[in-house]
This record gives structure tokens, sequence and C-alpha cells, in this order.
């Protein structure tokens, strides 16, 4: 943290600290706000200032002019104790914290975003949560979600479950939304709970006015204390704070980059909405796990040696023949339209089969059902003994086969296993209905 | 062709031949229908029914009583030649067949789908075609669009441009639909054309009561006949038949795996609608490429040896690696988010930078921006050299660097072309609003 080099001898010059408000110009236009302190590894030539409208930016020091406006406060980062006392007229539900974007809690003096290191100080960043549920917090990993790999999986399903344990009337998971998809599947496969499991994340950080991390953890506790006993992944439905959604883990994915309401359900409809603290069926037919006294169930051991692999015009069998002669387990295909891949693989798959390698096939269309019985280059891929999983995506295929080599080394068992509906991952037939929805 | 094994016997018996009318009683169920030729690699165990309603059904004779209701007429692949005598009033459309179910042709006496080994057939089975303009066939390729791969999109190419050279007034590409995007954007970037290329295909074959086949092929001789002159996808625009949609080449995607609106402009409008023979902008502002008189212009040298990677979480470093060894000349990724991958891959590519193997980032959210200066994740990637795009699909990026790769051996000029729009591949900044449109 903090300015280093060129940058730091600007601010130095002009008696200038992190948290004053200050006046930048160059090139004839002027920026006024509040400095922030960088976020790791500056480099030396930019400041970084918070303006009035809320949104950062970064300026290049060479050529600037810097004007103290007002000094700023220090940054008190230490905020003061909340009372937790226990409302006994309330559930308990226990915020798991991951890291990500909807981790992060924003310094209101320098308006500096920073990680947030424990559950509490998401708390504190987000008061109103305690109005719905008496929250306890904890934070088992900080990181961005890219960075997420099976063991995290299984450390979160872990913790989820001693929470649990505890008396938890339902688990809200905090994670980053890049990967947060293949975290909720993987939980989905890990854990069979009693309460209702909530993942959620935020496409903007809590400095920026137009954040959702707040609107989504508000939601997550109210699905969390629903009768909803699923892991499910909360985020919002529109660009605006119109409502959130509650999707099935494990037939959901992200569709776009930016947008707040970039989770979408795939294949199959979101099980509930949330509006203004209130959680309503989105089917009233819907079926899903009702909440029990039951003990929590989990089953985390995972075979890390699985490769997804997306299938493209040109690609070469030698890709399926590391993979074997590497040592995976198991190889998911991304494959074409119903479920294809370029016949020169057939080898190559036939080799895997006789190496007792599972391969499964799933469609990088991602809507609709895989179907190898249509065309000769499906029904060639079956004979090479690849493994359909009808509507299943690609995200979860991979996150399953995972979790499946993990329960046993038994190829047969390991097929019976990925063609089998576990938790919603398999849907129904007619969801070609369920199209871009 | 034909059938073998039991299920011949089983006909022999009943003395049925392929094309008669039978009577199949199974479990109390009766089925009538057409006997069908088997399609290639027939097992011995399933015959095959064409039924009054139009679909096929297979059947397992064990245990099955066959019964000839009238005998029918044989088959008659040979029909009679078109006058193919050319209207001088009437434009000039070339169509070149690459295969694909939107290339089969029915032989109306036995229901059975052929593939059109000639364009003749094509029209033969489409005459309505000759309708809209003089149709000049040519079946270049006979392959099912899986199997696709870069050498035979160059082929397609010179194809494309020797029919202009000619003087087609416009060419419609018939394809298969698994890969016709990949194909269409290739196309985009090896071919500067005066005229409309207009790539299409079917979902459903045209011995199905529900092909689209037919209308996609009207529709797209309707947009060859056009000012639009760029290389463009045609399909349903809607699972009924309601109207098709003319997409660009290079921005655009198969979604569904059984859809007959499969295909989606992704981050972008479709150019135009065709509806009941005419076509309307979609937009009336839009930019395309205007009809001229220019000479077409063909750059069809491509490097193969490019990989297209998705990430996952728990990827490892030496997929990169290996890439390298074996020579590959570049690599598309397809992150995660705003365009991440796993940090444990980063020297894997600072390695890629430091063997001049440019590696290029997309989003497997496919909707939205890559931007990778947002997260510090994002800006080690782009310290380890990596190239953004920008609003490119990660199937178009991985065709665009093939082609890019072709170009130049020039290292900094791959990335210029790869950065800077050449057919529409790159679009507005703003295209946050055309989120599964």
């Amino acid at each position: 943290m903090g300015y280093k080099g060129s940058s730091q001898k600007f601010l130095e010059l002009s008696g200038i600290s992190i948290g004053d408000i200050i006046k930048i110009t160059k090139n004839n236009v002027s920026y006024q706000g509040i400095l922030l302190d960088r976020a790791e590894d500056p480099d030396d030539k930019h400041i970084v200032l918070k303006l009035d409208s809320g949104y950062n930016i970064g300026i290049d020091v060479v050529g600037a002019l810097a004007e103290l406006v007002t000094k700023g406060d220090k940054p008190n980062l230490e905020l003061p104790p909340l009372d937790m006392g226990k409302d006994v007229d309330k559930p308990d539900i226990s915020i798991v914290s991951t890291g990500g974007t909807v981790a992060s809690v924003v310094d209101y003096k320098t308006g500096a975003v920073h990680p947030a290191f424990t559950a509490d100080d998401l708390i504190r960043a987000n008061p109103e949560l305690l109005v719905h549920a008496n929250i306890n917090g904890e934070a088992i990993l900080n990181i961005l979600s890219e960075n997420m790999k099976p063991e995290y999986w299984a450390k979160t399903a872990r913790s989820v479950a001693d929470e649990i344990n505890n008396g938890a009337d339902g688990i809200v998971v905090a994670h980053g939304t890049d990967t947060m998809h293949y975290t909720s599947a993987a939980l989905n496969f890990m854990l069979d709970t009693p309460v209702p499991v909530v993942v959620t994340g935020a496409q903007r950080s809590s400095d920026r006015p137009s954040s959702d991390a707040f609107m989504n953890l508000i939601s997550s506790v109210v699905a969390a204390k629903s009768d909803i006993a699923e892991v499910t992944l909360c985020m919002h439905a529109e660009e605006d704070d119109s409502y959130c959604l509650l999707h099935r883990g494990t037939k959901v994915r992200k569709m776009h980059t930016t947008r707040r309401d970039t989770f979408r359900s795939i294949n199959t409809l979101p099980i509930a909405k949330i509006e203004k603290g209130k959680l309503k069926l989105v089917d009233k037919n819907s079926n899903y796990k009702k909440r029990s006294n039951e003990n929590v169930q989990l089953h985390d051991d995972l075979e890390e040696k699985v490769a997804l692999i997306k299938s493209y015009p040109g690609i070469e069998a030698d890709i399926i023949d590391y993979h074997i002669d590497k040592g995976y387990k198991g190889i998911v295909l991304e494959g074409t339209g119903l479920g294809h891949c370029p016949e020169n693989l057939l080898p190559s798959l036939e080799r895997a089969k006789d190496s007792d390698i599972p391969v499964v096939m799933t469609s990088q269309c991602l809507y609709g059902l895989v179907n190898m019985n249509v065309y000769s280059t499906g029904r060639k891929i079956v004979s090479a003994g690849v493994i359909s999983v009808f509507d299943m995506i690609p995200e979860t295929t991979y996150v399953k086969l995972v979790w499946a080599l993990g329960q046993t080394e038994n190829i047969e068992e390991v097929k019976k296993i990925m063609q089998t509906n576990i938790a919603g991952e398999i849907g129904e037939k007619s969801s070609e209905k369920y199209f871009l929805n």
C-alpha cells in the first residue's frame, strides 16, 4: 500500500497525504477529489482520486499540478466494535467469506477499498444485515475468485458444514464473481445440507455508487432464512436494483463481463425472486429440497487431475493424449452443437477409454440438450466411450467429474454418477423453452 | 446403406423392401409408415419408419411383427434435370455447398435423406429458389461441420472468390451449423468482398416437417441479392417460421443445441431481418459495407498452429507450456469474468511472451467487454504480455489469430491486427445493452 517513486515525490512536494481533498490540473483540465491509497502493486507514476461522482480515476503525475483543497482526516480502518448481542427471535445466519468484490469494505474516510479480512468488517459495512438475522461472520479465504481451485472448494464446504453443525440456520458464502458458479456447483455436490446455503458476490465494489454488493448480501440473508435447503446463487436480476434472483447452484453461469444481472439460470428457471426483503417462488410448483433437522452430510473428497477442454475447428488429438500421459483421471470436452468434436480425436478418445479415463461430452452452445445419437459423428463418439450428460452445462460437468472421481475409482460408477441427477444439475427434457431467459 | 443382419432377415421374411408402406406391431402398439433406407453405420437390429406425421422412428425388430400395406416405388435418386436457362432480369447467385444438414436432399419416394453431392441437388430440392435468382451451384466439400478446419476455410474462401470473379452477384455458403460461426468469421477475414456472402445452414434436415432448411436458404438468397457486401450468417430468428435474421459473421454464435433460432448476435444487433422475401435493416443507421464493382480481395494464408484454451479453476500452467513446446504460434485464452486466469499461469504466459507467441485474452462470459485494467490479476496478466481484444467473442478471436499469424510473422503487427476492427468483430464500447437479445 502507499505511493512510491515519482508519485510519492510529487505528493510530498505538494504537502499532500492520503485522505486529503486535492485539485489536480493537467492539460488544462482540473479534477477535484479525495486522494486514495493505492491498491497493491502500484506503479510509481499514477495517483488515484475519488471524484464527487463516486468514481475513481488514475492520473499520471508527469506534467500535472497538485493543489491541496482541504486536509483530510487520517485513514481509520479501526471501526468501533458492533453490539453483536444475540436476538433470540431472529435466525442465526453465518456469512462465510472467501474474498472477492463483495467481501471488500470501504474506508469511508479515504474512500479506499480494502479486502474484508474478517466477516465482521462485512457487517460493519452493511449493518442493516442485523435487522434480518443474528449474523456470525467468518473469513476463511481472502482470494480473488479467478484463483479458486478444488482444494479451496473443499475448504469452503468444510467451513459451511462446521457452521451448520454449530447451529447456523442458514449460510451465506461471499465469493468473487468470476468463478462463483463453479463454486456453487461444487458446494452442491459436496454438501447435503438441511439449511439454505446461498453463494453471492458483487459486480461493483462497495465504493461505487452503483454497487450491487449490499442488495445482493441482504437478499442472500433473506434466502438463507428461507425454506430452500439447497446450495443456491443469489445475484441481481436486472441492471437496476429492482430485485434479486435465486438460481439453482448447478444450473447457473456468469454470462456478461460487467453487467450486474450477469448470472443467468441455464436450461431452467430460477427458483425464487427476492424483492424488498421478501422471497417468492418463480414457479409455485417447482421442486426444491426443504429445510429439515437432519445433519449436514459432507462429501469433500475431490480428484484434482481433471481437465476441461474446449473443442474448436483444427484442434489436434495430441491434446487428449497429453492429458492421458500426464496422469489426468478424467476429461470434460466442451464440444460443438449436439455434442460433437472433430473425428480426428476419435483414436485418442478410444485410448482414454482403454486407460479407464472417463471423457464426458458437453456443448459450447451452453443452452440445450447434448444428444450424440442424431448424427454419425455423435454415434462414433459414443462408441469411443464418451459419456453424455444431457443438459448439464460444461462448468458444472467439470466440477461434477472432479467430485465424482473423488467419490469412487470405479469407472462404471463414475459414469452412473455423471448421468444421474444429484443436485438439480440435470434437468427436464423440455428445457428448450428456457433459452436466454 | 441398406439393412444387414437380423433387421435384413426380418424384412426379407416379410417380403418388405425399402420404400414400402408397412405396419409394425410391437408390445401391442402399431406403427404405419414408409420403410426408409438406413443412414450410414446401421446396426443390425433397428429399422426406420417414416410416419405420416413426417417424423422418423427407429424400431428394434426383436419381438416385432411386420405387415406389408402397399408395395412402394423403387427409390429414385435420378431426378430429371431442371431447366436452368438464365433469366437476364434476375441476379446470378452462387450456392457454394460445404455439407451439413442444409445441404441434404430428400428422396421423396423413400423419405431418406442423402447428402447433396452437387448444389444442383439443392436446387432440385428447393426449386422455388429460382424465383429469386439464377442459381449456380457448386459443392466444394461434403463434410459435417464438426470436421471443419482452417484448411477447409481457405478452400471455401477461394471457391467464393472464384464465383465472384466469375460474375456472381452474391454468394450463399451452405454449411453445417456446429461450427458455422467459426467459418463465417474466417471468411470475413479472408475475403474483402464487393458482393454479399451469406453463410447458412439448417437445424432440421429437410425430411422433417419442421425443417428450417428451405426458409434459411431462400432468405439467404434474398440477402445475397441485397446491398450488404459483407460475410453474414442467415438463420431463423424465432422457433417458428416468422422470419430470418442476418447476423454479422464475426459477432454471432450458436447458443442452443437444438433450437432453430440458435444463432445469436453477441454484443451487437443483427444487421437485417428477412421476412417473406423482403430484407429490412434492424437499425436504419447501422453501418455496413455496400455492394461495389471492385475486385474481390483474397487473403487466405492461415497459421494452423493456434490453440484455444478455456481457463477453469484448477487449470495447470503446464498446458500453456505444452503448447509452447509443441511449436504453437499463438494461443487464445478463454478466461473468466473481465479476462482473468489463475495467477499460477503467469510464469508460463511470460514464457510465451519471451518465445514471441502471442497470447490473446477473451472471456467465457461471452457477453461484454474484456478489461484487464480493473483488478490486480488482470494487470498482472497484461504485464505478462497478454493481449486484450475488447468485446470480440472467443471463437472469432481464435479464427482471427489463425488468420493474423498467416498475414505476418511480426508479433507487434499481429498484436495491432488483433486489436484493430477489421470486419465488425470489435464493436462499440456501449455493447452492454446487447445482452441475451
